[in-house]
């Protein structure tokens, strides 16, 4: 007999109450699997409800999984499938490795093989070219967000225009008059930072076949982006001048690409920035040859050495040049706020794009970074970043010259940016240098991610972007402890078994210490 | 002669002031190209500067394009390439539709075709699942923002974690336990809105060979998004239960796919809601076969009917599921924040690939999201939007049964969410009713985009998520308006030249007026 109660004061609609108190029998097992319950009619009958409520509730219950119903056969309990508890998880998992597309199975081996941060308390990173987040203008920030809020909340917190907010556009359009571009509206995409641009486009023009020509060495997730595409990558060396452009004409020559990637100003790893000379040729060629340039301005801002020589888009007549930028390396590398700048048809396409990607970016942080700059915070901003980080510029290559002998380390002094390229001797191994660093206390990072082909060359990225100076004094002088080190067994090394190996990087015949800091 | 004069007490480095002066006079055409300049050592002792000095300024001065300089020979000026200004530009731009690729070439067609959304004013837009911007809490969240970053600025504008702000992913832990989930943080994954997440889950398995299972009609976003990818889509028909599970297990049996796509609540466009008993089948084949399921959550949280069915990922044991959800339909589109919820291990993949995407989302508005839920203003919002939306619903169905006759439109109750899906009588075009119904004053959508193949069926879906009651009421009447005009133009149609199409979609063997909503 079933026993269930009807309340008819109450605001709990009957059938619902029928539901309940069922589901809770069934729960609590007073009714098991394969119980029949009475018809809609005679449960109708039993609680003095409408028939139709009767079956509304059995209609729930079939949806819950609590009753198997079929036409004209009485309603009857159900196994319901259970809850799958953390604890209860069977064995036979799904193999993720087996399901992964190629390509991204090669880019989570990468991935995997990246040596993890060092948790090291007292540890000097010169290894991340994240900004010391003492020199963030977070109370300025603060009021900009709060202001863009409260004059239009409701707009800048539903979807936004997926070419991004448009004053801020516009003013990522005036801003690039001051290097010489001249860009309308619709020729300025935001992302979401300047890597998910270079995604973008990737996903505009990579089809597998076609490649893309890349400085060797060059910045290392860019690489790991092109193989995320299954994208032939074609290294053009470096010389001290920029990349190699008889090795690039040679490639264009007889080979389909679908970009010339490069990043002309304190390139990363190298920090080299090519000449005018060297910039007009390699548009040149781009122009010759129809393969659009993606021009990387990621430190563009960063010429704090006075230098300014403009971007290769200033001289783009073809919309032959896509130019991307960002504000991370000056701003916050959290607002995730960078552009594209690029021909309109091109930025109408990674547009649509970026629609089945993500639909849109945060408005909010784009209304509020907008508002920091139309208040002249960032030009502000800009003039403090450039005193702060001449001077740890200027301390880093003084640290360098005072304590790393040429025999140990050469280099040549970069115009501005963040980054510093040491090239090791012969037969020194960087993993070895970064491994001895972490133990001496500094984190530098090894050049090998940077380059797309094995190169037997050692190389060193030094960043200054997030120690002060007295840490920056200290990092280096950490560094050399490591470097002595594993000089002292290479040295040993080559005396018990000397080597023949001189792989030697082409930008490497550049002018250590080329004093162009005066 | 050169003139040029050396300022020995100003705060510029004498190179840069020879560098200043040299270019000016380039510039202004007093020195052109062709013209020879003194040598460094003539340069030095004509000025009185060291000849390391005038070498500096003329590197520069080469740098910068402006001479050229070889070895041995006077330095000469140098025709430097103009800046291209907007008005410049040339005809010969490069060819995007040819650059590229294929698959990017269909995804910006099929944006080209989507009509533009029309400026008119005294337009009820039933259209959109945007959310009405009046329900934001927007004081609320610019209070969270601000706490957060008072507290902890610098930590929330450097560079996130890949995964997302921890806080968040365990608090979307903890409330998907509401919904019978349980997942350890190393199982969710915060993502730029839900769509992000899809997109990912492409990039990991989508080969180009392997396809996805669609149900049919579906998320036409998802299927542009497929697209993209050049995926492969198998479309499952609807039935008014859920996912046509024959058809599917036939599909399964014959063709290796990468993953099932369902959205099991609520689903976009029908609205229709799978009962448990389908779940558990559903579940049942993707393990069997072991084919991951993603089951888009988009709407969970608008249950606000009362019906308790939870999602399939609370049943999965073998990591077999992969639920993705978002907090953009209930709070702010704007935020664009997602999750995905599925094994470590894949999302440990995941991880990797949004890497080389974007390096990471804003862990500024992350964790102010994560400020918003902990101190309970988000379960306090959802209760809002029940009240809300219950309203909004029952006035929908309401005006609806109130305003068109049967043999206009057919259309199922939905048990909750924003969607109503109407059938349209055979040989009437929906896209003719909704050109009508902008004239009337009110945009629905066409079903046509989200069919992945031609469907004969006309379907208009609406949506009540932006519109307030009378809006509702009043764009109904106004739709009624519209399809009298349609059906009258194709009743005389019909007329004059009978047409047989009797095209039915499978789900369409529903129950019209199901009256699940009491």
């Amino acid at each position: 007999m079933l026993l269930l109660t009807i309340d008819r004061q109450a605001e709990l609609p009957l059938h619902r109450q029928v539901v309940q108190q069922l589901r809770r029998k069934i729960e609590r097992g007073d009714l098991r699997c394969g119980d029949r319950l009475p018809s809609t009619r005679r449960l109708g009958d039993l609680l003095g409800i409408h028939r139709a409520t009767a079956a509304l509730a059995y209609q729930e219950l079939w949806s819950l999984g609590y009753l198997d119903l079929r036409e004209k056969a009485t309603p009857q309990v159900r196994q319901r499938r259970q809850l799958a508890g953390g604890e209860a998880r069977s064995g036979q998992r799904l193999d993720w490795e087996a399901l992964s597309s190629a390509t991204s199975r090669l880019v989570f081996a990468e991935d995997q093989a990246v040596p993890p941060v060092p948790s090291q308390t007292d540890l000097i990173n010169l290894a991340t070219l994240d900004l010391d987040p003492a020199l963030f203008p977070i109370a300025r920030f603060r009021e900009c967000l709060a202001r863009v809020l409260s004059k239009d909340g409701a707009g800048l917190l539903g979807y936004g225009d997926r070419l991004g907010f448009p004053p801020l556009r516009d003013y990522v359009s005036r801003r690039l008059r001051q290097h010489g571009i001249t860009a309308e509206l619709p020729e300025v995409l935001l992302t979401n930072g300047s890597q998910h641009g270079l995604d973008l486009l990737l996903r505009l023009a990579a089809d597998g076949r076609r490649g893309v020509a890349v400085e060797e060495p060059t910045y290392d997730t860019f690489l790991r982006l092109l193989h995320s595409y299954g994208s032939p990558i074609y290294p053009v060396p470096m010389t001290p001048a920029g990349m190699d452009l008889i090795r690039l004409e040679r490639l264009l020559r007889t080979t389909a690409l679908a970009y010339i990637y490069t990043i002309p100003t304190f390139q990363n790893p190298t920090g080299i920035s090519a000449g005018q000379a060297q910039r007009e040729r390699l548009l040149a060629l781009a122009e010759h040859y129809r393969v659009p340039l993606i021009e990387d301005g990621f430190d563009e801002e960063m010429k704090f050495f006075g230098n300014s020589i403009l971007p290769i888009k200033s001289m783009d007549r073809m919309g032959c040049v896509i130019y991307c930028g960002t504000f991370s390396k000056v701003l916050f590398p959290g607002c995730r706020i960078g552009w594209v700048v690029a021909d309109p048809d091109c930025i109408a396409r990674l547009g649509a794009l970026r629609r089945t990607q993500d639909l849109s970016s945060s408005a909010l942080l784009q209304a509020a970074l907008w508002d920091f700059c139309e208040h002249g915070y960032f030009d502000r901003h800009l003039a403090r970043m450039h005193r702060v980080f001449k001077r740890r510029m200027r301390c880093a290559l003084g640290a360098l010259r005072r304590h790393i002998p040429p025999a140990h380390a050469t280099w040549a002094d970069p115009p501005g940016g963040y980054l510093l390229w040491l090239r090791l001797p012969d037969g020194v191994d960087a993993d070895a240098v970064v491994a001895y660093g972490l133990r001496a206390g500094v984190r530098v990072l090894s050049g090998r991610p940077f380059f797309p082909r094995a190169s037997r060359a050692g190389y060193l990225r030094l960043s200054v972007s997030s120690a002060g100076e007295p840490e920056i004094e200290e990092g280096i002088r950490r560094l050399e402890l490591a470097l002595r080190t594993v000089h002292q067994g290479a040295a040993q090394l080559r005396h018990s078994a000397p080597t023949t190996a001189k792989a030697k990087g082409r930008w490497s015949a550049g002018r250590p210490h080329a004093g162009r800091v005066s």
